[in-house]
C-alpha cells in the first residue's frame, strides 16, 4: 500500500472544517488522522463528521501535536493563533500548513520565518489560496512567458458581498483590518506577479466607511483604496469592499509595456445567461469559497505532494512576511492619511518629526 | 458648390419616415427632395418634419417621379408595393433603393430584376441593411481572407420582442410569413458568406405558434426553424422568432474548415453592466433599429455615392431573387412538412406524385 | 467506520481510466476494489496507478463481479459492451453507472431497460455527465421556477475540437454516428428540460464531411444538423461538429414563451482575457473533460450516495433509451435525406413504399 | 425655410477637422459657414474638404469671428489657444463650444468662466465628449434613479493605445501631462455621477515612465495612478496609460451603497468573435473617436439644439474649471510624490513649510 501524509487540522472554524474536509475526502495522498478546536461546538461538528472516519478529535492543540505518527499540521484557527501554534508545530517537527495572513503584526510574522528558517527540512506553507488558482496560474505563465513585456502596473481588488449582519464589524476587531486581511492577497499576487524580490517604496491609502457603521471604532473601513510604489518603476493599486451588492468579486488586472491581461473581469457563478424583461442577467458567486473552492483542494493536494515527494513549494515563506508588511503600511497610512516611505532596501524612512 | 443627389421617398410608414430622415439629415451628398405616401396622416407628418427643410410631400406616386431633377428614389412603402413602384422608376429612368423583400412573390421578384436588367446604367439596390453593418463586413473581410478556412455552416438568426398587441398578427397577413420577412436577412447573409453563386439543393423547416396565437391562420408561426442545403457540401440553418423576453437579438456564426466567427452572440444595448442583489444585468436593444441604425445610415450613404460617382453597387439585384427564393421555399416547407429538393441547375425536383 | 461502497469499474480507456481515479481519490463514501480491461496495455496502467491503493485488477469481466462483497459497477468500456456488461451485471445483483449511450441499437438499448426494471432495488444510471453540471442544473432550477414561460424551444450543440489524425474516423465505425455519438448528450438535455415523456413527432437531419475525409464510408458527418418536432408545439434543433478550430464547444439554449436562458454562450477555459496586439483573446478548452470534469466527480459522488442511501437517482434509464432512439432517427435521417414521422404515441409511421 | 446655426470652427487639426465635419455633415440644424486655421496645410484641408460646401476658410481667427450672421464658435485648436479664443468669441458675443480642456492653469480656466458668466445670454459648453456617449447616459440614468444607493467610490481609466513615434512625447509639452490632458475626462466623469457640487478633499498621484523614454522631461508619466477624495465620504481613484497594447480602453466603475454598475468592462470594436486555434479574439477600438465617435455627432447637435431654442446646456461651464483644478492638483501630487489638501470649502491647505 502506498504511503499516505499523516496531517491534522487545528481550527475546526468555518475554513478549518473545509480543510479538514478537503484532507479527508479531496486529498488522495493525505490521512486525516486528527482534528483539534478550543471550541467544543466546532468539536461537536468535528465528531459528527470527521470522528466516523477514523479522526482523532483533540481538545487540546499539543494532544494532537502527540498525535502517533503525525507528520504535517494545518494551522487554521483564530488569526492571533497563527503565528504561536505555527511556531509550536515547527519546534515539533512538523510541517506547517497555516492559513493567511502569518500575523497581523510584522514582527510576529518574522518569528515564523525565524523558526521555519531553523528547519529546512520542514516545508512551511502560508496558504494563500489564490496561488493554486487555475485562471491566476495561467496568467502567471503568460507573464513569465514574456508575453506582456515588463509588468509594470497592477490593479487588484478584493471585494466581499455587503452583509446585513455584525459580522464584518466583529471580524474587524482582530482582523487586522480590511488591507492585512482582505487585500493581503492582492499583495501577495503582486509579489508575485512582479517577483517575490520587488522592494516597496511608498504606500499610501483612503477608505471610507459607506455602509458598514461601526468598523471605524477598529481603525478600519468598508471601502479602502490602497497604492504601492515598488523601487524599479512599478505600481500597485488595489481597492478593497464589503459592500458588494451582487456577489464576491476579485479581480486583478497586469499591465507590462507590451500587454496586459485581467483576471475575472466579467465575474459569473456559472455559464447560465437569463434573458428576461429586464435585459440579460447572470449570477455571480456569493463568497470567496464559491470563487476559490478548487484553488484550495489544489492547495491540499500540492502541499501533501511537497511533503510526500520533498518537492519546492509553489512559494517562499518570506513572501507571507512581506504581505503582512505591505498590508500593515496600507493600514497604518490610512488611519494615518500619511504616505509611507521605504528606501531602496526596504526600510522605512522616517519622516523628520518622527525621527526627533 | 458640389453636386448633391436629387432623391425622393416613397412610403413614410415606419422605415418609409426613417429612410426619409436619413436622406433628409445624415446623407450629406444626397438631397431629399421630395416624399410620397398614400395615406393622409403618413402625408402630415411629412408636412411638419420634411416639408420646411424644402421637401415636396407628394400624394401621388407618379407625381413625385415627375419631380424636376429627379434622380433617384427609394422605395419603402407596403411590401406589395415593392415590385410595382421600383418597376415604375427604373421605367422613368430613376435609381432605387428598395426595400427588402422585392416582393413575397418569386416570379415579381425576378420581374423586377429583368426591369433592371434592361437598364444597367441605373443602380438598383434591395436595401439588405446588415450588408451594411460595421460587424458583418468585419466578419466577412475575416472570412474573405481565408482565415475560416471553407465557411461550411452558417447559423442565422432574427428574433423579434414579443408584443402584446396584434401587431404581429396583422403584419402576417401580407409580410409573407417570417422566413420571407424576417429570416430572409439570414438568408441574404447566407448569399454573401457562402457566396452569391450558391446553388440550393434543398429546404426544410419547422415551426411552431406558441405565444402569438393567430398566426396560425396565414401560414405563419411565431417560432420557426429552417434547414437549407446547398451544393458543394454547405448547409446554413436558421432561426426566426417572434417571441423575445429582453429585445431584439439578431446573431449569425459561420464556421469554417479551419475556424469559426460569431456575430452580436452576446447581445447588449451598451457598455453599461449593472451588479444588482439579482445578479448583473445588461438591457439590450428592443428592436432592430436600434441594432442596425448606423446600417441604415451606411446604407444611404453608400447608394448615394454609388449614384453619383458611378461606383459599383455593394452587392448584385439578383441576390434578392435568390434569397425570395429560399425564403418562400422555406415558408412552403413549413406549411406542408415537406423537404422541398433542387437539382444542381436549382432547379425545383418535383416528386413523383407531383408529377402527375 | 463507515460504511463505503465496494465499487468496480470495467474498462480503462480513456474515460474508463478517469472513472476509476474519480472513484478512488474524489468519491470519499466510495472504496474502489477492482478493475477490469480486456487490453493488457489498459491493464497495466491500473496495476500502475490502481493496484498500490489496494485495487485488484482484472482480465475477466466475470472474475470482477465476483470480487468478494462488490456491491456496484462502472461500465466504461467499448459501447459495444455498454448493454452486455450493464446486463451481467444486474443479473449479478449488482447498481451499475453505464457510459452513455446503452447502446447504438434502440432494441437493445431496450433490453438493458427491461433488464433494470425486473430488478427495481438496483441504481442503474446511464452516464449522461451534463445532468450533473453545475450550469445544466442551475438552468433546469430556472426553467422548472417557470421564470420562462412554457419551453418551447432547444437549440443545443456538441462540438469537438478538429484532430488531424484518424482518430474520429476509427471511432465513427462503431459509435453509431455523431448524432448517437456526440449529440445524444443534446437529445437528453431536451428530454430533461422539456419533460421526460415529451413525444416525438419528427426528426430530420443533413450533414456534410467537410475536413475529416473518410467519416463517409460509415455514414457520418463531421458537421450535423438535425431537428426534432415533439408533439404539443416543442421543437429542438442540434448542431453537432468535429471540426472546431479553438477547442470544445458545447452550447444549449432554451426558448421558452415569456424568456430564454443560454448555457455556455461565451465558451472560456478559464478567467484570462489577454490584451494584445491582435486584441483580446482567451483560451478556451480543448476537450469535454475539460468542460465536464466536475461534472463526472459530481455523477460519482451522486451515484454513490443513491445506492447507500437508497436515495432516488436524478433520472430514469427510460430517458437513454428514448434519447437513443432519436439519436438513431437522425442518423438515419441523414442518411436517407427523408424525414421521418411518429404518431402521438411515438410510433414510427411508415410512409406508403416502405409499407407494402 | 428652417432657421439653421450659423457656426464656425477654429482649428482644423485632427479633432477640429472632425467636429467641422461633423457640423457640415451630420448636424441637420446647424450651417457651417467658416473655419479657422493658422497653419496652411490645416487650411489646404479646409479648401478641398470643406470650401466646396460653401464654407469660407480663414487665415485670421478675428476674420472667422466677424464672418457676417456668425452666431456660434467650434474651439478646437491648440489647447494654449482655448481660452483666450473662447474668451474672445465671447466678447464678440457668439455662443462657444470649446475642446476640453479649458486650459492646463486653473486661474485661466476660471478666468474663461468668469467671461462667460457675464454673458449670461451666450451658450459656453467644454467639449467633454463621454457626457453625450450614450452608455454614460444610461449610467448616469441608473445612478439618478437611486439603484445604485449612495454612490461612494469611482474608479474610471483612460488608457490610449501605445505608439512608436514620439507623438505623445511633443503633445506632452503643452498638454498639461495625463492628469490634466486624459484623466480630466474621469474626473469631470466623477464630478457628474458623484454631483457638480463634490468638495476635493485631498489629491495624491503615482506614475512611472515605462515605455515611452522622453515623458519625464516634462514632468510625464506613460502610466499614472491618482487618487482624489471627496468631502462626504467619497472616493475617485484614476489609471491613464499610454501604453496598451490592443487599443484604447476607457473603463469607469461606480459603486454605491447598494449596487454598482461598470461601462465598458469589456471593450470590443465590434460585435465579432474570431474562434481561432489560439482561443477566441475580438478586436478592440484603436482611438477615443472609434469609441466616441457618436458622442461628439451628439455633442454637435445638441449644442445646437441647446442655442436654436434657447435650452439649457447639459452641464455647466463651472465643472470644467473644477476638472482641470483637480487635473492639475494630480499632476503636481505626481510631481511633488506629495498629498495636496483642501479643506471643507475646497481652499487649498498649505502645509507649515509652504506657509513660511
Amino acid at each position: 500500500m502506498v504511503r499516505k501524509l499523516q496531517i491534522a487540522v487545528s481550527g475546526l472554524g468555518r475554513m478549518g472544517a473545509r480543510h479538514a474536509l478537503h484532507f479527508l475526502e479531496r486529498t488522495p495522498r493525505a490521512e486525516l488522522v486528527g482534528a483539534f478546536d478550543p471550541n467544543p461546538a466546532a468539536r461537536a461538528w468535528g465528531k459528527q463528521h470527521l470522528e466516523p472516519y477514523g479522526v482523532t478529535i483533540y481538545d487540546s492543540y499539543e494532544a494532537m501535536l502527540a498525535h502517533p505518527g503525525l507528520e504535517a499540521v494545518v494551522v487554521a484557527g483564530s488569526t492571533t493563533e497563527h503565528a504561536p501554534q505555527t511556531i509550536r508545530a515547527i519546534e515539533a517537527d512538523k510541517h506547517v500548513l497555516c492559513e493567511k495572513p502569518l500575523s497581523t503584526s510584522v514582527e510576529i510574522s518574522r518569528s515564523v520565518l525565524d523558526a521555519a528558517n531553523k528547519k529546512p527540512h520542514l516545508k512551511v506553507l502560508c496558504g494563500f489560496s489564490r496561488r493554486f488558482d487555475a485562471s491566476y496560474r495561467a496568467a502567471f505563465d503568460q507573464i513569465d512567458s514574456g508575453a506582456l513585456g515588463r509588468p509594470t502596473i497592477i490593479r487588484s481588488q478584493t471585494c466581499d458581498k455587503h452583509r446585513d449582519d455584525d459580522y464584518f464589524i466583529n471580524y474587524s476587531k482582530h482582523s487586522g483590518g480590511i488591507f492585512v486581511d482582505a487585500n493581503v492577497h492582492d499583495i501577495d499576487l503582486t509579489l508575485w506577479f512582479f517577483g517575490q524580490d520587488s522592494i516597496v517604496k511608498s504606500v499610501s491609502a483612503v477608505g471610507v466607511v459607506a455602509r458598514t457603521k461601526g468598523l471605524e471604532q477598529y481603525g478600519d473601513v468598508d471601502n479602502g483604496v490602497g497604492v504601492v510604489e515598488f523601487w524599479g518603476g512599478k505600481i500597485a493599486y488595489y481597492f478593497g469592499s464589503r459592500m458588494m451588492a451582487a456577489g464576491q468579486h476579485d479581480e486583478t488586472e497586469v499591465i507590462g509595456t507590451h500587454g496586459k491581461l485581467s483576471i475575472n473581469g466579467t465575474p459569473a457563478q456559472n455559464l447560465v445567461e437569463i434573458h428576461e424583461p429586464a435585459g440579460v442577467r447572470r449570477e455571480i458567486g456569493q463568497t470567496y469559497y464559491d470563487r476559490f473552492e478548487q484553488a484550495f483542494v489544489k492547495e491540499s493536494n500540492e502541499f501533501t505532494e511537497a511533503v510526500l515527494d520533498d518537492k519546492k513549494l509553489p512559494f517562499q515563506l518570506s513572501g507571507a512576511v512581506q504581505a503582512v508588511k505591505i498590508g500593515c503600511a496600507l493600514q497604518e497610512a490610512l488611519r494615518s492619511g500619511k504616505k509611507i516611505e521605504f528606501d531602496q532596501m526596504g526600510d522605512r524612512i522616517m519622516d523628520e518629526k518622527a525621527r526627533l
